[in-house]
């Protein structure tokens, strides 16, 4: 559907300019120097000729079919320009101008009216707000970099100056490079999610490499990313998780930037690789595109001294990849060709054994790539310098073992990742590795960063689950009953469902849940507690006070008629005192819960997912530790299984120090419930079941709140 | 004291060749090549002229002084040679060679017939097992690695293969280089924190940049690193963390490394500061030896658009700096050079504001570095490379621009970063900029991370106590009763003492405790604990009964007659059916402790740094979280305060959700007790307070083990 844009044949620049410094003479200088395969026509009203090529007055007047229209004018200009493309039926328009929504309010309003130009004329657009795009394989330039490096990678980037660097990084580097760039610049009609559908499907595009600020409509990313994933991966750097960070994200895009815990483990969910450090970016991006991905989250460590493979060990380590022992078959291989000092355990350490002949480095990483317990082989050390450092001639067996390397890679399905400390030198052998699609690189850290790149995108194609999906099937299995319950706090004009109303509507769904009863004076308090079997709780119910603890409307443990009534008139005496105008609807009894494991469960409409739900063991572990999970609604009770492991404390669900575990099959279906009750009730803004008291067998949701959309 | 070692004025090459690819070779040719100040001696009983130098037969036939030797020959040759040394009265050898402790039990008495030799004739000992060293200041070169920058960093390396990375990167990264290399091998004689005096005397070293894998005098070491800390920066990377890494470190120099946790916090105290990653070794010390340091933990950034200030800007808040609003006089005073679009809080974006010219970021700088919120300013994005990506005459305002910037380092005292993604090309601004010792990165995650450390350094010397010291008085407040406890339990061939001996022990030295009193028979039982105010707890005693809970030794909260008298035969049953063998000396009869906060705190041997202690929240704390931190003996009760905020679960302390909080005050004497306990009986080994129970006023140790060294 973006063919005719992304793979446009023909392009019109409207605001071509015959002045050196504007981007409308840049842009057609590099599309000619760059050898751009389709036609250019260049629009001024004001010129005949520009750089040897006919300028129209007007894009109406071009006789040819234009495909796609780069303008560069200011903003104003822009809705009456893009309704003469609509004329003209071009297909797609790059707008590079900013001063829209990210200049506030008027801009807000004058970036609607060029979508809405937009959506009446069929113009898809790139940006506004945007460097422009690239196609690499047509030489398609509208941004003017150059020299940008042609290769197997996309890169969607919501920063102009990232896509500089990684482009300029890629550069310096040299061998991989990129089949298009697009700056999605405002993201104001084609979103992330269509992008990523059209790189899906191109095939020389090998890894998609992202730089994202924030997203409108990030649901619809995740499905594409999820379809996306298991042809090819994503590499994705999120940035604006800090509050200075979102602000200045804020003033560039004028996105909106989520919060970081549920981008991140949303993004993961649905394949993505996600990246923290952006010196890793590109790297990665390039091991992914040319690598086969580690299923067995194993690596064998090859160096020629200790100091690299001590490091090594330990980042790997760190990023949870197993470094399995040698087999004794390989290491008795390894014994026969290495010296005496050398290690033959993993990591294997030369210990000089490639000091004469760095040929001997093709020989160990034969023998231990062969390994059935090796899922791939990190070189550190330097190797392809060897001639530099030492001795020329040595450059000779380095350029026989990066052939034979080469022949490795081709001929199992193991990835090979070089750390060199010559990368940026000179070097033939490592040129003859990067020849062969091996990546190299003159950071250790980076080195091994990008192996636990391939192990998890290893691990997700290996636990990739074909149920998963971000679609919300809204009002899916709403009840009657529980809609009645939302359609009266509304008509009510509430906007907070009270306790029992909540805890009614939770275990219409099944949730297990005492809801109580609500007393209207003492002696029915003490009618309704003394029904109930063991000592009961009093909790105030009130639209007016949401936090009942701090307005003292909770009393715990009450057994006697005595306790039950003195109770009722004190937690109404405090709610006076706490609220005088609050309108008090009685005195919820219910039954006293019996001690159990603390869980919280809570969601919330996030600004770029949607719903998403947050779970937890509760106490200091939320309130200090932030030992909490988000993930994107829906969910099942199945893929709940995963979500329970993603704390650390959850650890305590299976018992610890020879405790009974606790019931997390039912924890697991109250999720899932959840999950149907949101989809269920559109009304609903916010759910809080805090605390739910988890037993070895069952749980008790013992307080719940829900607020409705306003 | 090591002056003559490493500035010699003369050195012998023993081993010295005529073969090219030997090191006796390569290290005259070097010492030649780079004009070694000094006189230069090959030894070898073969020849009579090496490289045009005379050829000595043996070392005591050279008639100068000869103040240093290197040592190129093998292993089992050294200690004869090193006895030759001292006739001669050489000062220091180098010892090149492997095949010491690294090799195992034969190698250990090799290397310690080695010691011995240095030892009985004063020839100090780099190394064995080392790359060697370079002074840089007077071309005294003996690794062989060209072309090595000079400048004010002294290199301290316990691998060759670090070493020759980091000079590396110097040499790419051009500008700052090195004063020293010293590559110190096994470290068996001369230890790191001699070096590190040295260093701190030199006054051409501005900073010191370690890689360590594991060191044998590692309070020492604290000790001088403590006291050089105030006097210029140390960066240091320590590997071998993870088991594996362990592996190969082990392999490497045969030193042990040590827990990583203690080791981090250990260095951390003596104002070292720790690289988590080996890309950050280089520009970190680079940037500590040329920026002041930064006392208020505050940057502004300045950046020409909007991606790296994003990123920047998440990575500072990751770690903890603050990013200061700007003075309104500051925010005017931009606001009038900038364009509309641009950003004038901080982070500040030009947004196109230097596009046309490049000076104006010396205009941005100069208004930002004045407000008195910022202690420092971060330059990301293109900076540098106006010329090469937009029109070369832009270059001239850049460079004019680096003259500026030069001009403000020197003027005031803050210090500035630049991050630029030319930063490998040909920019003679960026080049002026590196001339006035301005940093240049490619790397914004690298940039952040020497903001981070310039704050960590600052408030490091903010934060200075002069009464830190890791020097540790044994016996200093040892008590003859309690040292008889010891003797008792020794006398009886334990290395346990029992639980009551543990608390008599900790109580001799004011720890508040029940010791409570010990049970022979169920009617003596029940007579102590009738004496006891409220419900008592039992517990088994038995040299051979380690883990009380595991042999159902333990039962809490009993108060009749009845239940003490039968909990006495329950217990001892256990006991007995846990461990037929077991002598067991009765019941220990003590109150019941009342609910409280829950700590841990335990003492232990490190074996790298002595005594330490940990403390930590109890329970899932300590058991799934790992909240605990450990630090080295000997602690204060008031360095204990910072000790209690180092674990993220201490906030309990203070009391959360409107609760008291607790008394610090008797955790801190209790925490500084047990520094004295350690410190006064050196026969402990180990010690476990565990639990303690926290109140709001006072504290309980409810259980106390004591292990004694074998």
């Amino acid at each position: 559907m973006l063919d005719k844009v992304l793979d446009a044949k023909s392009v019109a620049i409207i605001g071509a300019s015959k002045i050196k410094t504007k981007r409308g003479y840049q842009a057609i200088k590099t599309l000619k120097a760059d050898g751009y395969e389709g036609e250019i026509y260049p629009v001024n009203p004001k010129e005949d000729m520009i750089l040897g090529l006919k300028c129209y007055k007007d894009i109406t007047q071009i006789q040819g079919d234009v495909d796609l229209a780069l303008i560069t004018t200011p903003a104003r200009t822009i809705p009456a320009i893009l309704r003469k493309c609509g004329e003209k039926k071009v297909s797609g328009a790059v707008i590079i101008a900013g001063g829209f929504r990210e200049l506030g309010e008027h801009g807000r309003e004058l970036e609607l009216e060029v979508v809405k130009a937009a959506q009446e004329t069929g113009v898809r657009l790139i940006g506004p707000n945007t460097s422009g795009m690239i196609n690499l394989k047509s030489n398609m330039n509208l941004v003017g970099i150059q020299n940008a490096p042609k290769g197997h990678i996309a890169l969607l980037c919501q920063s102009g100056n990232m896509a500089l660097t990684l482009i300029t990084e890629a550069t310096i580097r040299k061998h991989e490079g990129f089949t298009y760039y697009v700056g999605v610049g405002n993201e104001s009609d084609i979103k992330f999610h269509e992008y990523l559908e059209f790189f899906r499907n191109d095939p020389e595009t090998k890894s998609i490499l992202m730089y994202v600020e924030g997203m409108s409509e990030g649901r619809k990313f995740l499905q594409e990313a999820h379809n996306t994933s298991l042809k090819k991966p994503i590499v994705l750097l999120k940035s604006g998780r800090s509050a200075t960070g979102k602000k200045s994200a804020g003033s560039h895009t004028g996105s909106l930037a989520g919060m970081s815990e549920v981008a991140k483990s949303a993004y993961e969910r649905a394949g993505i690789i996600v990246i923290d450090n952006s010196d890793e970016l590109f790297p990665v991006a390039q091991t992914l595109s040319s690598q086969p991905p580690i299923k067995s989250n194993s690596i064998a460590i090859l160096a020629d001294g200790g100091g690299h493979a001590t490091i090594a060990a330990d980042l790997l380590t760190d990023y949870g990849i197993n470094m399995p022992e040698l087999s004794d078959k390989t290491k008795e291989k390894l014994r026969k060709i290495l010296p005496e000092a050398a290690s033959v355990v993993n990591p294997v350490d030369v210990a000089g054994g490639t000091d004469s002949d760095p040929n001997v480095f093709a020989d160990c990483a034969k023998i231990i790539i062969q390994d059935p317990n090796v899922g791939g082989l990190l070189v550190v050390g330097l190797f392809g310098g060897y001639g530099i450092r030492f001795e020329e001639s040595l450059a000779v067996g380095e350029e026989a073992a990066a052939h034979r390397f080469g022949a490795m890679i081709k001929k199992r399905r193991k990835p090979i990742i070089v750390h060199s400390l010559y990368s940026s030198y000179e070097s033939h052998a490592l040129d003859l590795l990067r020849h062969y699609d091996i990546p190299v690189h003159d950071s250790l850290d980076i080195s091994c960063k990008c192996v636990a790149s391939l192990c998890k995108y290893g691990n997700y194609l290996k636990s990739y689950h074909g149920k998963t999906n971000f679609v919300f099937d809204w009002r899916a299995k709403a009840k009657t009953e529980g809609q009645k319950i939302i359609d009266n706090a509304k008509k009510e004009g509430r906007n907070v469902l009270l306790e029992h109303e909540a805890k009614q509507l939770i275990k219409l769904h099944g949730a297990p849940t005492s809801v109580g009863q609500v007393a209207r004076s003492e002696d029915e308090a003490w009618e309704i507690a003394r029904k109930m079997k063991g000592n009961v709780v009093l909790k105030i119910v009130s639209p007016d006070i949401l936090h009942k603890s701090d307005a003292c409307g909770v009393l715990l443990n009450l057994s006697s008629a005595n306790e039950v009534k003195k109770g009722f008139k004190q937690i109404i005496k405090s709610a006076k005192k706490y609220n005088a105008d609050a309108e008090i609807r009685g005195v919820l009894i219910a039954p006293m819960a019996q001690k159990g494991l603390e869980i919280i469960i809570g969601t919330k409409i996030d600004e770029q997912f949607g719903p998403v739900i947050m779970y937890g063991l509760g106490g200091i572990m939320v309130e200090i530790m932030k030992d909490v999970t988000f993930w994107v609604l829906p969910v099942s009770s199945t893929s709940c299984k995963k979500m329970l492991g993603d704390t650390h404390s959850s650890i305590l669900l299976d018992g610890i120090r020879g405790q009974k575990g606790y019931d997390k099959k039912t924890l697991r279906k109250l999720l899932s419930m959840c999950s149907e009750l949101i989809e269920s009730y559109p009304d609903i803004e916010e759910m809080d079941l805090n605390p739910v008291l988890l037993y070895e067998n069952g749980l008790d949701v013992v307080d719940a709140r829900i607020i409705l959309k306003k």
